[in-house]
């Protein structure tokens, strides 16, 4: 192996020895997801009660706060809090159930849809168009039921 | 009164019969409050982690999204989180204490200083600048400090 070559191993080596994300322990990722959930439900909440039931007065700009809430954590990098080692069979206080990561495509697919929905939220709330928000919150809140109804114990 | 006037009238009595916000439980005000700052919690060691110490590769993006998500929730209204009844000497799980309603002012000022300092570090985020986002984080730091110095119990 020439000069060069030896350098980038090293490079290479160096840069994979780096882990990408701060190791958190099991309990650390256990309380942040369930707190990245409870603040979206607190979210969602606002959101259904100013454009879906109209029991509190609609304000765009507490919708728009909620949506951006709500996509913030969607594009968090939550996956980072989900090691295998955290589900509900190996670990306490977690509902999380070892399907996550029986059915790797399945929990990959209702996560990207979630996303996907999460940050169309945000653009419609950035409309001010009350309707069209109420069916997006269906839309989104569709997701967190597909997730929970496979991956979340009752 | 003429015609106009009573009209406005009840337009008014309307709009503040109206809630800002659906009137959560004191305990479920206590859970999305804690649920937030942890959420920021978890989001402010990857700043740490990435732009201070160094132990984990630089990445721009999720330093983007982890000070999108900090200001997402500096943004969100989190005041309607606090009421008078949700300190530490009428409720349980909380460890807010009576002071954050006694010394108004000071709470007011504390939360618009974290405002303004979570919404620049969202801006020195996209900046891409890593040595700009280890100050401000430092600069944020403080601010959360300040609060949990003055109104949260040890
Ligand atoms: C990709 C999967 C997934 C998506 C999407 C998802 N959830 Fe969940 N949710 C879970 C899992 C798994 C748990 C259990 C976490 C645990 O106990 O460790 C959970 C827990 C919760 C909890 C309880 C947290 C606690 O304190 O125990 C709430 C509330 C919640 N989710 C609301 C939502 C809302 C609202 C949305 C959408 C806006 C959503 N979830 C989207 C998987 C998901
Ligand atoms: C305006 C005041 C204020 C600001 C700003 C603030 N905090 Fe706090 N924080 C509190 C109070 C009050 C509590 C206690 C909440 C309770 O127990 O009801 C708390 C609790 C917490 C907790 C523990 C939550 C739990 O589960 O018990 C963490 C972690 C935390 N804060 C981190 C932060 C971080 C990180 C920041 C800044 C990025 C921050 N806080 C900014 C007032 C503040």
């Amino acid at each position: 192996m020439n000069k060069t070559g030896l350098l980038s191993a090293a490079l290479l080596t160096a840069a994979f020895a780096m882990p990408a994300a701060a190791q958190l322990s099991v309990e650390d990722q256990i309380e942040a997801r369930k707190a990245a959930y409870q603040f979206m439900s607190w979210n969602m909440g606002k959101i259904k009660a100013q454009a879906v039931d109209g029991g509190v007065e609609f304000n765009a700009d507490q919708m728009k706060a909620a949506a951006n809430a709500i996509a913030a954590v969607a594009n968090s990098g939550m996956g980072a809090l989900f090691s295998p080692d955290s589900t509900m069979d190996k670990a306490d206080d977690t509902r999380l159930k070892p399907e996550f990561f029986q059915q790797p495509e399945k929990a990959r697919e209702v996560g990207m849809n979630f996303g996907r929905e999460a940050n169309k939220l945000q653009e419609v709330a950035a409309s001010g168009d009350r309707a069209a928000l109420a069916r997006q919150f269906s839309a989104v809140g569709e997701t967190c039921k597909a997730c929970h109804d496979s991956f979340r114990a009752d």
